[in-house]
Protein backbone atom coordinates (compact mmCIF):
# COMPACT_ATOMS: atom_id res chain seq x y z
CA UNK A 1 0.00 0.00 0.00
CA UNK A 2 1.53 3.75 -0.90
CA UNK A 3 2.06 5.99 1.77
CA UNK A 4 0.70 9.26 0.99
CA UNK A 5 3.59 13.19 2.00
CA UNK A 6 1.45 16.11 2.05
CA UNK A 7 4.10 18.94 1.22
CA UNK A 8 2.32 21.80 2.98
CA UNK A 9 3.74 25.40 1.70
CA UNK A 10 7.51 25.84 0.99
CA UNK A 11 10.41 27.98 -0.81
CA UNK A 12 12.70 27.83 -4.12
CA UNK A 13 14.19 25.28 -1.74
CA UNK A 14 11.23 22.66 -1.98
CA UNK A 15 11.09 22.37 -5.88
CA UNK A 16 13.79 20.45 -5.52
CA UNK A 17 12.86 18.52 -2.38
CA UNK A 18 9.30 17.83 -4.53
CA UNK A 19 11.58 16.38 -7.29
CA UNK A 20 13.22 14.28 -5.25
CA UNK A 21 10.35 12.68 -3.62
CA UNK A 22 8.57 12.09 -7.01
CA UNK A 23 11.54 9.18 -7.14
CA UNK A 24 10.10 7.24 -4.12
CA UNK A 25 8.20 4.06 -4.83
CA UNK A 26 5.47 3.20 -2.93
CA UNK A 27 4.79 7.08 -2.30
CA UNK A 28 2.73 9.57 -3.69
CA UNK A 29 3.16 13.40 -2.89
CA UNK A 30 0.24 15.84 -2.64
CA UNK A 31 1.53 19.58 -2.75
CA UNK A 32 -0.73 22.11 -0.83
CA UNK A 33 0.51 25.43 -1.48
CA UNK A 34 1.59 25.29 -5.21
CA UNK A 35 -0.89 26.73 -6.72
CA UNK A 36 0.60 29.75 -8.31
CA UNK A 37 3.72 27.77 -9.64
CA UNK A 38 4.68 28.51 -13.27
CA UNK A 39 6.47 25.08 -13.96
CA UNK A 40 4.27 22.13 -13.17
CA UNK A 41 5.58 19.06 -11.66
CA UNK A 42 3.66 15.91 -13.07
CA UNK A 43 3.00 13.01 -11.52
CA UNK A 44 2.43 15.13 -8.31
CA UNK A 45 -0.94 16.02 -7.29
CA UNK A 46 -1.99 19.60 -5.97
CA UNK A 47 -4.80 20.02 -3.65
CA UNK A 48 -6.15 22.85 -1.39
CA UNK A 49 -5.65 22.76 2.24
CA UNK A 50 -9.26 22.42 3.05
CA UNK A 51 -9.77 19.21 0.81
CA UNK A 52 -6.65 18.10 2.48
CA UNK A 53 -8.12 15.11 4.88
CA UNK A 54 -4.98 15.23 7.82
CA UNK A 55 -6.18 11.31 9.24
CA UNK A 56 -5.10 10.29 5.62
CA UNK A 57 -1.47 11.89 5.73
CA UNK A 58 1.33 9.50 6.78
CA UNK A 59 4.28 12.04 6.47
CA UNK A 60 3.74 16.18 6.45
CA UNK A 61 6.83 17.77 5.37
CA UNK A 62 6.14 21.82 6.74
CA UNK A 63 8.46 24.83 5.19
CA UNK A 64 12.07 25.46 6.36
CA UNK A 65 10.35 28.17 8.92
CA UNK A 66 7.42 25.94 10.19
CA UNK A 67 4.41 27.57 11.55
CA UNK A 68 4.51 30.65 13.26
CA UNK A 69 2.98 30.94 16.72
CA UNK A 70 -0.64 30.79 16.03
CA UNK A 71 -0.19 27.80 13.31
CA UNK A 72 0.02 29.88 10.09
CA UNK A 73 2.22 28.17 7.31
CA UNK A 74 4.60 30.11 5.25
CA UNK A 75 3.16 29.78 1.36
CA UNK A 76 5.55 31.57 -1.39
CA UNK A 77 4.01 30.02 -4.21
CA UNK A 78 -0.04 30.70 -3.43
CA UNK A 79 -2.18 33.09 -1.65
CA UNK A 80 -3.88 30.61 0.14
CA UNK A 81 -4.02 31.45 3.89
CA UNK A 82 -2.59 28.00 5.64
CA UNK A 83 -3.62 27.42 9.64
CA UNK A 84 -2.39 24.26 10.70
CA UNK A 85 -4.96 23.96 14.39
CA UNK A 86 -4.52 21.90 17.15
CA UNK A 87 -7.61 20.69 15.83
CA UNK A 88 -5.67 19.66 12.73
CA UNK A 89 -2.61 18.11 14.27
CA UNK A 90 -5.29 15.83 16.57
CA UNK A 91 -7.02 14.40 13.60
CA UNK A 92 -3.84 13.42 12.14
CA UNK A 93 -2.76 9.47 12.72
CA UNK A 94 -0.45 8.64 15.99
CA UNK A 95 2.02 7.20 13.20
CA UNK A 96 2.52 10.46 11.35
CA UNK A 97 5.76 12.16 10.64
CA UNK A 98 5.91 15.95 10.46
CA UNK A 99 9.41 17.51 9.44
CA UNK A 100 9.76 20.82 9.60
CA UNK A 101 12.91 23.16 9.14
CA UNK A 102 12.77 24.65 12.66
CA UNK A 103 10.64 24.31 15.44
CA UNK A 104 8.79 26.85 17.89
CA UNK A 105 6.80 26.29 21.20
CA UNK A 106 3.81 26.09 19.46
CA UNK A 107 4.90 23.11 16.99
CA UNK A 108 6.02 21.44 20.10
CA UNK A 109 3.71 21.49 22.05
CA UNK A 110 0.64 20.99 19.67
CA UNK A 111 2.61 17.59 18.69
CA UNK A 112 3.34 16.49 21.86
CA UNK A 113 -0.07 16.69 22.96
CA UNK A 114 -1.23 14.52 20.11
CA UNK A 115 1.42 12.47 20.19
CA UNK A 116 2.65 12.79 16.90
CA UNK A 117 6.61 12.76 15.67
CA UNK A 118 8.23 16.21 15.23
CA UNK A 119 11.32 15.98 13.61
CA UNK A 120 12.78 19.43 12.56
CA UNK A 121 15.20 19.23 10.36
CA UNK A 122 17.28 21.88 10.84
CA UNK A 123 18.11 20.96 14.17
CA UNK A 124 19.88 18.17 13.00
CA UNK A 125 23.80 17.98 12.92
CA UNK A 126 23.76 16.22 9.56
CA UNK A 127 21.49 18.84 8.27
CA UNK A 128 23.81 21.73 9.65
CA UNK A 129 27.01 20.53 8.29
CA UNK A 130 25.48 19.78 4.55
CA UNK A 131 23.90 23.29 4.98
CA UNK A 132 27.23 25.14 6.44
CA UNK A 133 28.62 24.36 2.81
CA UNK A 134 26.15 26.95 0.63
CA UNK A 135 26.56 28.74 3.82
CA UNK A 136 29.87 28.99 3.72
CA UNK A 137 29.58 29.67 -0.09
CA UNK A 138 27.00 32.44 0.43
CA UNK A 139 29.27 34.15 2.66
CA UNK A 140 32.46 34.12 0.00
CA UNK A 141 30.05 35.29 -2.48
CA UNK A 142 29.18 38.36 -0.12
CA UNK A 143 32.76 38.85 0.69
CA UNK A 144 33.85 39.07 -3.26
CA UNK A 145 30.85 41.61 -3.86
CA UNK A 146 31.62 43.96 -1.02
CA UNK A 147 34.99 43.92 -1.43
CA UNK A 148 37.58 45.83 -3.50
CA UNK A 149 40.39 43.18 -2.67
CA UNK A 150 40.90 39.37 -3.42
CA UNK A 151 39.71 37.13 -0.70
CA UNK A 152 43.30 35.35 -0.89
CA UNK A 153 45.46 37.67 1.00
CA UNK A 154 42.88 38.77 3.37
CA UNK A 155 42.90 38.68 6.73
CA UNK A 156 39.88 37.20 7.63
CA UNK A 157 38.87 36.46 11.49
CA UNK A 158 35.48 33.63 12.24
CA UNK A 159 33.96 33.81 15.26
CA UNK A 160 33.28 30.26 16.35
CA UNK A 161 33.90 27.14 15.61
CA UNK A 162 30.94 25.41 15.58
CA UNK A 163 29.53 23.85 12.11
CA UNK A 164 28.61 26.71 10.42
CA UNK A 165 32.28 28.50 11.65
CA UNK A 166 34.10 25.23 10.75
CA UNK A 167 33.15 25.28 7.23
CA UNK A 168 33.64 28.96 7.20
CA UNK A 169 37.08 28.96 8.00
CA UNK A 170 37.86 26.00 6.10
CA UNK A 171 36.36 27.23 2.88
CA UNK A 172 38.29 30.89 2.86
CA UNK A 173 41.30 29.56 4.31
CA UNK A 174 41.30 27.40 1.20
CA UNK A 175 41.06 30.46 -1.01
CA UNK A 176 44.20 31.65 0.27
CA UNK A 177 42.88 33.96 2.98
CA UNK A 178 44.54 34.37 6.04
CA UNK A 179 41.99 33.00 8.73
CA UNK A 180 41.89 32.83 12.47
CA UNK A 181 39.03 31.20 14.70
CA UNK A 182 38.09 32.72 17.87
CA UNK A 183 36.70 30.31 19.70
CA UNK A 184 36.02 29.17 23.57
CA UNK A 185 36.94 25.98 24.31
CA UNK A 186 40.75 24.43 24.17
CA UNK A 187 39.77 21.40 22.21
CA UNK A 188 38.22 23.77 19.15
CA UNK A 189 41.54 26.11 19.46
CA UNK A 190 43.50 22.95 19.71
CA UNK A 191 42.10 21.63 16.43
CA UNK A 192 42.15 25.36 14.72
CA UNK A 193 45.71 25.20 15.15
CA UNK A 194 45.66 22.02 13.92
CA UNK A 195 44.33 22.97 10.73
CA UNK A 196 47.23 25.49 10.12
CA UNK A 197 44.74 28.86 11.38
CA UNK A 198 45.48 31.30 13.72
CA UNK A 199 43.69 30.34 17.31
CA UNK A 200 42.09 32.98 19.26
CA UNK A 201 40.70 32.39 22.61
CA UNK A 202 37.32 34.30 22.04
CA UNK A 203 37.52 36.33 25.23
CA UNK A 204 40.99 38.05 23.92
CA UNK A 205 39.05 38.93 20.27
CA UNK A 206 39.04 42.55 20.86
CA UNK A 207 43.21 42.26 20.76
CA UNK A 208 42.90 40.88 17.05
CA UNK A 209 40.57 43.02 15.39
CA UNK A 210 43.06 45.70 14.71
CA UNK A 211 44.21 43.76 11.50
CA UNK A 212 41.03 42.11 10.21
CA UNK A 213 39.48 42.89 6.87
CA UNK A 214 36.89 40.72 6.95
CA UNK A 215 35.21 39.22 10.38
CA UNK A 216 32.85 36.90 10.17
CA UNK A 217 30.25 35.97 13.27
CA UNK A 218 28.66 32.97 13.67
CA UNK A 219 27.87 32.69 17.06
CA UNK A 220 24.17 33.25 18.21
CA UNK A 221 25.64 35.35 21.30
CA UNK A 222 26.66 39.40 21.82
CA UNK A 223 30.23 38.59 21.13
CA UNK A 224 30.83 40.99 18.10
CA UNK A 225 30.84 44.13 20.55
CA UNK A 226 32.20 47.67 21.02
CA UNK A 227 35.35 46.52 21.84
CA UNK A 228 35.83 44.10 18.98
CA UNK A 229 34.73 46.74 16.61
CA UNK A 230 36.41 49.80 17.69
CA UNK A 231 39.55 48.41 16.74
CA UNK A 232 38.58 46.99 13.11
CA UNK A 233 39.98 49.06 10.49
CA UNK A 234 37.61 51.23 8.68
CA UNK A 235 37.59 49.23 5.26
CA UNK A 236 36.72 46.35 7.60
CA UNK A 237 33.31 44.39 6.87
CA UNK A 238 31.44 42.15 9.12
CA UNK A 239 29.40 39.38 8.09
CA UNK A 240 27.07 37.92 10.92
CA UNK A 241 25.71 34.38 10.21
CA UNK A 242 23.95 33.72 13.55
CA UNK A 243 20.45 33.25 13.38
CA UNK A 244 18.27 36.59 13.96
CA UNK A 245 19.21 38.65 15.07
CA UNK A 246 22.54 37.82 14.75
CA UNK A 247 25.83 38.45 17.57
CA UNK A 248 26.93 42.29 16.54
CA UNK A 249 26.27 45.28 17.83
CA UNK A 250 24.88 46.81 14.42
CA UNK A 251 24.21 50.04 15.99
CA UNK A 252 27.90 50.75 16.90
CA UNK A 253 29.42 49.29 13.50
CA UNK A 254 27.06 52.33 11.80
CA UNK A 255 28.25 54.89 14.02
CA UNK A 256 31.68 53.81 13.31
CA UNK A 257 30.93 53.36 9.59
CA UNK A 258 31.51 49.85 9.63
CA UNK A 259 29.18 48.19 6.99
CA UNK A 260 27.99 44.93 8.78
CA UNK A 261 25.83 42.46 7.25
CA UNK A 262 23.21 40.24 8.85
CA UNK A 263 22.82 37.13 6.44
CA UNK A 264 19.94 35.22 6.58
CA UNK A 265 19.18 31.90 4.95
CA UNK A 266 22.10 31.82 2.07
CA UNK A 267 21.72 28.43 1.33
CA UNK A 268 18.30 29.28 0.04
CA UNK A 269 19.64 32.63 -1.88
CA UNK A 270 22.95 30.69 -2.90
CA UNK A 271 22.00 27.40 -3.57
CA UNK A 272 18.46 26.19 -3.00
CA UNK A 273 18.58 23.11 -5.47
CA UNK A 274 21.47 21.89 -3.27
CA UNK A 275 19.59 23.22 -0.13
CA UNK A 276 16.55 20.97 -1.06
CA UNK A 277 18.55 18.18 -1.71
CA UNK A 278 19.98 18.21 1.61
CA UNK A 279 16.37 17.93 2.88
CA UNK A 280 15.17 15.43 0.60
CA UNK A 281 18.33 13.58 1.25
CA UNK A 282 18.11 13.28 4.88
CA UNK A 283 13.87 12.76 4.63
CA UNK A 284 14.27 10.04 2.20
CA UNK A 285 16.65 8.21 4.70
CA UNK A 286 14.15 8.50 7.74
CA UNK A 287 11.70 7.62 5.48
CA UNK A 288 13.24 4.51 4.41
CA UNK A 289 14.54 3.45 8.16
CA UNK A 290 11.09 3.47 9.66
CA UNK A 291 10.36 1.46 7.11
CA UNK A 292 12.84 -0.67 6.86
CA UNK B 1 67.64 64.02 -8.13
CA UNK B 2 63.85 63.12 -8.25
CA UNK B 3 62.44 61.05 -11.04
CA UNK B 4 59.33 61.76 -12.81
CA UNK B 5 56.33 59.46 -12.95
CA UNK B 6 53.42 60.43 -15.48
CA UNK B 7 50.90 58.23 -15.13
CA UNK B 8 48.44 58.79 -18.50
CA UNK B 9 44.88 57.71 -18.25
CA UNK B 10 43.35 54.47 -16.17
CA UNK B 11 40.89 52.76 -15.08
CA UNK B 12 39.67 51.63 -10.91
CA UNK B 13 42.61 49.98 -11.28
CA UNK B 14 45.14 52.40 -10.88
CA UNK B 15 43.64 54.13 -7.63
CA UNK B 16 45.74 51.86 -6.13
CA UNK B 17 48.65 52.07 -8.10
CA UNK B 18 48.66 55.79 -7.76
CA UNK B 19 48.24 54.91 -4.06
CA UNK B 20 51.07 52.54 -3.79
CA UNK B 21 53.59 55.38 -6.00
CA UNK B 22 53.33 58.35 -3.99
CA UNK B 23 55.46 55.60 -1.39
CA UNK B 24 58.23 55.65 -3.32
CA UNK B 25 61.13 57.79 -2.47
CA UNK B 26 63.15 60.37 -4.77
CA UNK B 27 60.18 60.02 -7.18
CA UNK B 28 57.29 62.62 -8.35
CA UNK B 29 54.11 61.62 -9.59
CA UNK B 30 52.24 63.21 -12.09
CA UNK B 31 48.58 62.37 -13.29
CA UNK B 32 46.91 62.84 -16.59
CA UNK B 33 43.32 61.55 -17.21
CA UNK B 34 42.51 62.29 -13.68
CA UNK B 35 40.32 65.45 -13.33
CA UNK B 36 36.85 64.22 -12.67
CA UNK B 37 38.29 62.07 -9.79
CA UNK B 38 36.10 62.88 -7.16
CA UNK B 39 38.74 61.84 -4.29
CA UNK B 40 41.60 63.12 -5.33
CA UNK B 41 45.24 62.55 -4.02
CA UNK B 42 47.59 64.17 -1.65
CA UNK B 43 50.67 64.60 -2.50
CA UNK B 44 50.52 64.26 -6.13
CA UNK B 45 50.01 66.29 -9.11
CA UNK B 46 47.40 66.82 -11.59
CA UNK B 47 48.54 67.90 -15.00
CA UNK B 48 46.76 68.83 -18.31
CA UNK B 49 47.77 66.29 -21.43
CA UNK B 50 49.15 69.23 -23.14
CA UNK B 51 51.01 70.96 -19.91
CA UNK B 52 53.25 67.67 -20.09
CA UNK B 53 56.39 68.12 -21.11
CA UNK B 54 57.75 64.26 -22.43
CA UNK B 55 61.20 65.19 -22.48
CA UNK B 56 61.04 65.49 -18.85
CA UNK B 57 59.52 62.46 -17.81
CA UNK B 58 61.48 59.21 -16.79
CA UNK B 59 58.73 57.23 -16.51
CA UNK B 60 55.08 56.67 -17.81
CA UNK B 61 52.32 54.80 -17.30
CA UNK B 62 50.02 54.11 -19.38
CA UNK B 63 46.34 52.26 -19.39
CA UNK B 64 46.25 48.15 -18.56
CA UNK B 65 45.07 48.16 -22.45
CA UNK B 66 47.71 50.38 -23.62
CA UNK B 67 46.70 52.71 -26.79
CA UNK B 68 44.89 51.95 -29.93
CA UNK B 69 45.86 51.92 -33.08
CA UNK B 70 46.49 55.73 -33.25
CA UNK B 71 47.83 56.01 -30.16
CA UNK B 72 44.61 57.70 -28.29
CA UNK B 73 44.71 56.16 -24.69
CA UNK B 74 41.22 55.27 -22.40
CA UNK B 75 40.54 57.65 -19.76
CA UNK B 76 38.09 56.67 -17.62
CA UNK B 77 38.57 60.31 -14.96
CA UNK B 78 38.57 62.67 -17.86
CA UNK B 79 36.54 63.80 -20.74
CA UNK B 80 40.45 64.76 -21.86
CA UNK B 81 41.32 63.34 -25.58
CA UNK B 82 44.88 61.85 -25.10
CA UNK B 83 46.53 60.81 -28.24
CA UNK B 84 50.31 59.45 -27.64
CA UNK B 85 51.21 60.23 -31.29
CA UNK B 86 54.55 59.12 -32.60
CA UNK B 87 56.08 62.81 -32.03
CA UNK B 88 55.58 62.43 -28.37
CA UNK B 89 57.05 59.40 -28.33
CA UNK B 90 60.05 60.66 -30.22
CA UNK B 91 60.57 63.34 -27.67
CA UNK B 92 60.74 60.99 -24.66
CA UNK B 93 64.34 60.92 -23.52
CA UNK B 94 66.18 57.26 -24.19
CA UNK B 95 66.48 56.34 -20.55
CA UNK B 96 62.50 56.71 -20.47
CA UNK B 97 60.64 53.55 -19.31
CA UNK B 98 56.85 53.11 -20.77
CA UNK B 99 54.50 50.73 -19.34
CA UNK B 100 51.67 49.46 -20.73
CA UNK B 101 49.28 46.92 -19.23
CA UNK B 102 48.70 45.38 -23.20
CA UNK B 103 51.01 45.67 -25.97
CA UNK B 104 49.89 46.66 -29.98
CA UNK B 105 51.60 47.07 -33.06
CA UNK B 106 51.32 50.66 -32.44
CA UNK B 107 53.08 50.57 -29.13
CA UNK B 108 55.59 48.14 -30.26
CA UNK B 109 56.75 50.37 -33.73
CA UNK B 110 56.66 53.41 -32.18
CA UNK B 111 58.67 52.58 -29.10
CA UNK B 112 60.90 50.57 -31.04
CA UNK B 113 61.78 53.06 -34.05
CA UNK B 114 62.29 55.69 -31.05
CA UNK B 115 64.51 53.66 -28.97
CA UNK B 116 62.23 53.85 -25.65
CA UNK B 117 61.89 50.78 -23.48
CA UNK B 118 58.36 49.16 -23.34
CA UNK B 119 57.11 47.34 -20.67
CA UNK B 120 53.94 45.26 -21.57
CA UNK B 121 52.92 44.05 -17.81
CA UNK B 122 50.73 41.87 -18.70
CA UNK B 123 52.89 39.23 -20.28
CA UNK B 124 55.19 38.96 -17.78
CA UNK B 125 54.75 35.40 -16.37
CA UNK B 126 54.57 36.71 -12.65
CA UNK B 127 51.81 39.84 -13.16
CA UNK B 128 49.96 36.60 -15.14
CA UNK B 129 49.58 34.17 -12.17
CA UNK B 130 49.40 37.26 -9.27
CA UNK B 131 46.18 38.17 -11.64
CA UNK B 132 45.22 34.67 -12.09
CA UNK B 133 44.14 34.85 -8.44
CA UNK B 134 41.47 37.70 -8.95
CA UNK B 135 40.22 35.98 -12.21
CA UNK B 136 39.72 32.55 -10.39
CA UNK B 137 37.94 34.46 -7.69
CA UNK B 138 35.85 36.24 -10.18
CA UNK B 139 35.08 32.76 -12.34
CA UNK B 140 33.88 31.63 -8.76
CA UNK B 141 31.53 34.53 -7.84
CA UNK B 142 30.07 34.01 -11.49
CA UNK B 143 29.48 30.50 -10.95
CA UNK B 144 27.94 31.14 -7.54
CA UNK B 145 25.53 34.00 -8.98
CA UNK B 146 24.18 31.25 -12.19
CA UNK B 147 23.80 28.97 -10.64
CA UNK B 148 20.84 27.25 -8.14
CA UNK B 149 23.77 24.58 -6.68
CA UNK B 150 26.63 25.16 -4.65
CA UNK B 151 30.52 25.03 -6.47
CA UNK B 152 31.23 22.20 -3.71
CA UNK B 153 30.01 18.56 -5.63
CA UNK B 154 29.74 20.23 -8.31
CA UNK B 155 31.69 18.57 -11.84
CA UNK B 156 34.27 21.62 -13.46
CA UNK B 157 36.15 21.38 -16.54
CA UNK B 158 38.89 23.57 -17.01
CA UNK B 159 39.97 23.58 -20.60
CA UNK B 160 43.52 24.81 -20.63
CA UNK B 161 46.44 24.41 -17.44
CA UNK B 162 48.54 27.61 -18.18
CA UNK B 163 48.78 30.28 -15.81
CA UNK B 164 44.91 30.78 -15.52
CA UNK B 165 43.51 27.33 -15.99
CA UNK B 166 45.93 26.22 -13.34
CA UNK B 167 44.87 28.83 -10.45
CA UNK B 168 40.92 28.28 -11.66
CA UNK B 169 41.39 24.60 -11.32
CA UNK B 170 43.18 25.02 -7.83
CA UNK B 171 40.69 27.36 -6.52
CA UNK B 172 37.09 24.92 -7.34
CA UNK B 173 39.23 21.93 -6.22
CA UNK B 174 39.69 23.83 -3.12
CA UNK B 175 35.88 24.82 -2.49
CA UNK B 176 35.04 20.65 -2.72
CA UNK B 177 34.11 21.03 -6.84
CA UNK B 178 34.65 17.54 -9.09
CA UNK B 179 37.48 19.46 -11.29
CA UNK B 180 38.74 17.92 -14.61
CA UNK B 181 41.41 19.91 -16.79
CA UNK B 182 41.65 19.11 -20.31
CA UNK B 183 45.04 19.89 -21.35
CA UNK B 184 47.34 19.17 -24.65
CA UNK B 185 51.32 18.16 -23.28
CA UNK B 186 51.91 15.11 -21.02
CA UNK B 187 53.78 17.38 -18.60
CA UNK B 188 50.22 19.25 -18.03
CA UNK B 189 48.46 15.91 -17.80
CA UNK B 190 50.76 14.28 -15.45
CA UNK B 191 50.47 17.35 -13.04
CA UNK B 192 47.03 17.87 -13.12
CA UNK B 193 47.01 14.05 -12.31
CA UNK B 194 49.51 14.72 -9.15
CA UNK B 195 46.88 17.38 -8.72
CA UNK B 196 44.29 15.11 -7.49
CA UNK B 197 42.49 16.45 -10.22
CA UNK B 198 40.97 14.23 -13.64
CA UNK B 199 43.25 14.89 -16.35
CA UNK B 200 41.91 14.75 -19.89
CA UNK B 201 43.81 15.08 -23.09
CA UNK B 202 42.30 18.10 -25.06
CA UNK B 203 41.70 16.22 -28.18
CA UNK B 204 38.92 13.81 -25.80
CA UNK B 205 37.41 17.11 -24.35
CA UNK B 206 33.76 16.14 -26.33
CA UNK B 207 33.68 12.77 -24.82
CA UNK B 208 33.80 13.93 -21.19
CA UNK B 209 31.07 16.95 -21.59
CA UNK B 210 28.63 15.06 -21.08
CA UNK B 211 29.22 14.74 -16.81
CA UNK B 212 30.37 18.56 -16.73
CA UNK B 213 27.91 21.62 -14.54
CA UNK B 214 30.47 23.97 -15.07
CA UNK B 215 32.94 24.46 -18.21
CA UNK B 216 35.59 26.75 -18.20
CA UNK B 217 37.59 27.89 -21.17
CA UNK B 218 41.03 29.54 -20.70
CA UNK B 219 42.54 28.74 -24.22
CA UNK B 220 42.42 31.37 -26.76
CA UNK B 221 41.65 29.06 -29.52
CA UNK B 222 37.71 27.20 -31.25
CA UNK B 223 38.74 24.43 -28.41
CA UNK B 224 34.93 24.73 -27.21
CA UNK B 225 33.32 23.41 -30.44
CA UNK B 226 30.20 21.91 -31.13
CA UNK B 227 30.96 18.07 -30.41
CA UNK B 228 31.90 19.43 -27.26
CA UNK B 229 29.11 21.54 -26.69
CA UNK B 230 26.49 19.26 -27.54
CA UNK B 231 27.53 16.95 -25.18
CA UNK B 232 27.09 19.24 -22.54
CA UNK B 233 24.10 18.81 -20.19
CA UNK B 234 20.92 21.66 -20.61
CA UNK B 235 21.84 23.02 -17.27
CA UNK B 236 25.71 23.33 -18.04
CA UNK B 237 27.18 27.04 -17.75
CA UNK B 238 30.23 27.98 -19.95
CA UNK B 239 32.45 30.77 -18.59
CA UNK B 240 35.00 31.80 -21.36
CA UNK B 241 38.09 33.28 -20.18
CA UNK B 242 40.23 33.69 -22.71
CA UNK B 243 41.19 36.95 -24.17
CA UNK B 244 38.42 38.43 -26.65
CA UNK B 245 36.80 36.33 -28.92
CA UNK B 246 37.05 33.73 -26.39
CA UNK B 247 37.27 30.14 -27.52
CA UNK B 248 33.62 29.01 -27.75
CA UNK B 249 31.45 28.82 -30.57
CA UNK B 250 29.17 30.73 -28.68
CA UNK B 251 26.49 30.75 -31.79
CA UNK B 252 26.01 26.98 -31.28
CA UNK B 253 26.10 27.31 -27.26
CA UNK B 254 23.11 29.88 -28.09
CA UNK B 255 21.19 27.56 -30.28
CA UNK B 256 21.05 24.70 -27.60
CA UNK B 257 20.06 26.92 -24.86
CA UNK B 258 23.17 26.81 -22.94
CA UNK B 259 24.39 30.04 -21.29
CA UNK B 260 28.30 30.71 -21.95
CA UNK B 261 29.53 34.02 -20.63
CA UNK B 262 32.50 35.74 -22.03
CA UNK B 263 33.90 37.46 -19.22
CA UNK B 264 36.39 40.05 -19.50
CA UNK B 265 38.69 41.62 -17.14
CA UNK B 266 37.52 39.80 -14.07
CA UNK B 267 40.29 41.43 -11.56
CA UNK B 268 39.24 45.23 -12.22
CA UNK B 269 35.60 44.06 -11.89
CA UNK B 270 36.37 41.61 -8.60
CA UNK B 271 39.33 43.17 -7.48
CA UNK B 272 40.56 46.69 -8.71
CA UNK B 273 42.65 47.18 -5.32
CA UNK B 274 44.06 43.75 -5.51
CA UNK B 275 44.28 44.26 -9.17
CA UNK B 276 46.63 47.89 -8.40
CA UNK B 277 48.65 46.57 -5.72
CA UNK B 278 49.97 43.51 -8.54
CA UNK B 279 51.05 46.18 -11.37
CA UNK B 280 52.13 48.65 -8.54
CA UNK B 281 54.40 45.69 -6.90
CA UNK B 282 55.80 45.06 -10.25
CA UNK B 283 56.62 48.35 -11.20
CA UNK B 284 58.33 49.39 -7.77
CA UNK B 285 60.29 46.32 -8.11
CA UNK B 286 61.65 47.25 -11.45
CA UNK B 287 62.53 50.72 -11.00
CA UNK B 288 63.81 49.65 -7.81
CA UNK B 289 66.09 47.57 -9.98
CA UNK B 290 67.27 49.77 -12.37
CA UNK B 291 68.49 52.36 -9.98
CA UNK B 292 70.20 49.69 -8.15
Amino acid sequence: MSQLIAVIGGDARYLELIRQLRKLSKMETILVGYDKLEQGFTEVKQMNFFDLEPSELDIVILPITGTDHHGNVEVIFSNQVITLTEKWFSELKKSTLVFTGMMNDYLKNVTEKHNVKLIPLLERDDVAIYNSIPTAEGTIMMAMRHTDYTIHSSRVIVAGFGRVGHTVANKFSALGAKVSVAASSIYDLARITEMGLTAIPLDRLSQHTEKCDVLINTIPAKVINKDSIQQLPSHALIFDLASIPGGTDFEYAEQRGIKAILAKSLPGVVAPKTAGKILADVIKQIISERKG
